[in-house]
């Protein structure tokens, strides 16, 4: 991470092509792409992305539509490909497979066997052979990273610092499950752990306990922690919060949202900023040992 | 655990107070506790206890009625008490106090600064200071533990027992932050994990996210495993599953459920394993170091 003028990927190394799925994530990348004096050129996925992209040079795919999508890619002589956005896994029998895409056949059916992380790390292999290198978010868009210490005006008190170290802990003991991205703790007590459901419908959850009296506190409680999993390969599953984060910490009636600095987007960082300052929440990145890469 | 007539606390020792909580389990602990031939006198907590206790000698009190709750017990030389059944946390603020509770009124207000293991814990030891001794449901009704294997015709697969394996270990990893009771695994990927949402609130968040698309899977998918966490007191909190729990599983088309045996109390047996029997499912005790005790 370095500041305001380029990271490491961030030099002039010809056309940056971004696979973009759901969000104005992809969006922030192309803008954050363009001002590393790179220049973007937007792969929309029919049915996940945002129609929003076309303000860049672009190009439509359906999934399964590989022949198209390496077609565009070398008629532009793009090396470099950045995965970005949220997108739902397909079942294999969703795919529009194009004659490029049944070449490939064999090394598709096999990725539909894996789990998550297989298929997407499979996914990028298939990429790389083609030529094209897949890089990280992060890597190209250093600035859309948390930094260390809060974003808005409130910090973690004592108290939040460590239930933040508790979560911090326990997220690293679930990586050895390859599970857990997030977790809220509250003065020392785990209230939630994020497993298949994602990051949205366990704040929700907490949401509802507050509100039906399961869990009761007085006032603001508990901090959601977010990191990566130990070993989860950041170009291809990157955690990331946003404005849709802080609002679900507030309704949760949260103290605030700590990230691994370096290590998690964040989406519409003053907006984030804001809006937490408004809800009374504190948003930070957390002291934290850099133990993947 | 032993066979049919009487384990470890099962013999002749005079007569046992049930602290009720909600449910059909203090009743049952009541029948077994009058099978090895000791006389039942259960207290119902007002709002909390179901009126069905009243089939036994019993008195109701209203949380905070200490006083009338210890004289309750000495006017019948009672020495043993099991405290069992749902009880949602009391506030402080909530209680009605009464003379008795009012002279350990300073012991009472010092609970509730603890978490609910150490709520429980400091109820114990007022309850062991007034010369009652709190024993587990375990001790006097054992046949209401989980057994080793299948309690109905479906056992789990090779495939469910790795998945069991993982679940098994990934819960003791949990308990060094004292949370974790159950988990949900799928051909080896997390798919849940319950922390202060309770084992119901879990299942019907797999059932949400197969109904939604979320997990797609052909066919039942995924086992519940629960076990006590590693050092929790089961006297005073013992996991346990029952009917809800079975059915609850088949909504979110589970292939399973696997608990630890000897450490989970199984509710209104012959009904799970009938239920689960019709919906498919297997209901078993897994293999498993007794670490607890």
């Amino acid at each position: 991470m370095s500041g305001a003028d380029g990271g490491p990927g961030a030099g002039a190394r010809g056309p940056l092509a971004i696979l973009c799925g759901g969000g104005a994530f992809p969006l922030e990348v192309a803008a954050e792409a363009r001002r590393a004096g790179r220049e973007p050129f937007l792969v929309g996925v029919v049915g996940a992305t945002d129609s929003a992209i076309e303000a860049y040079p672009h190009v439509w795919v359906r999934m399964g539509e590989v022949g198209k999508l390496f077609a565009a890619l070398k008629g532009r002589a793009i090396a470099e490909m950045v995965i970005i956005g949220a997108m739902a896994r397909p079942e294999f029998s969703d795919l529009r497979l194009d004659w490029g895409a049944v070449k490939r056949a064999a090394g598709l059916a096999q990725l539909f066997r894996r789990g998550d992380n297989g298929l997407l790390a499979g996914l990028a292999a298939i990429i790389e052979r083609e030529g094209v290198s897949v890089v990280g978010a992060h890597e190209i868009a250093p600035r859309l990273l948390a930094p260390t210490g809060p974003i808005g005006a409130r910090a973690a008190s004592p108290e939040d610092e460590g239930d933040i170290a508790l979560g911090a802990r326990l997220l690293a003991a679930l990586s050895a499950f390859d599970a857990g991205q997030g977790a809220v703790v509250a003065l020392g007590r785990v209230l939630a752990i994020e497993a298949a459901e994602g990051t949205d419908v366990m704040l929700a959850r907490l949401a509802e306990m507050r509100a039906n009296g399961r869990l009761r506190f007085t006032g603001p409680a508990g901090v959601f922690i977010k990191a990566p999993k130990r070993g989860q390969d950041l170009r291809l599953d990157m955690p990331a919060i946003g404005p849709m984060t802080i609002e679900a910490a507030a309704k949760a009636q949260l103290r605030g949202v700590a990230v691994a600095p370096g290590l998690v987007l964040i989406l519409e960082r003053e907006r984030c900023a804001r809006e937490a300052d408004a809800a009374g929440l504190f948003v930070a990145g957390f002291a934290h040992a850099r133990s993947v890469g």
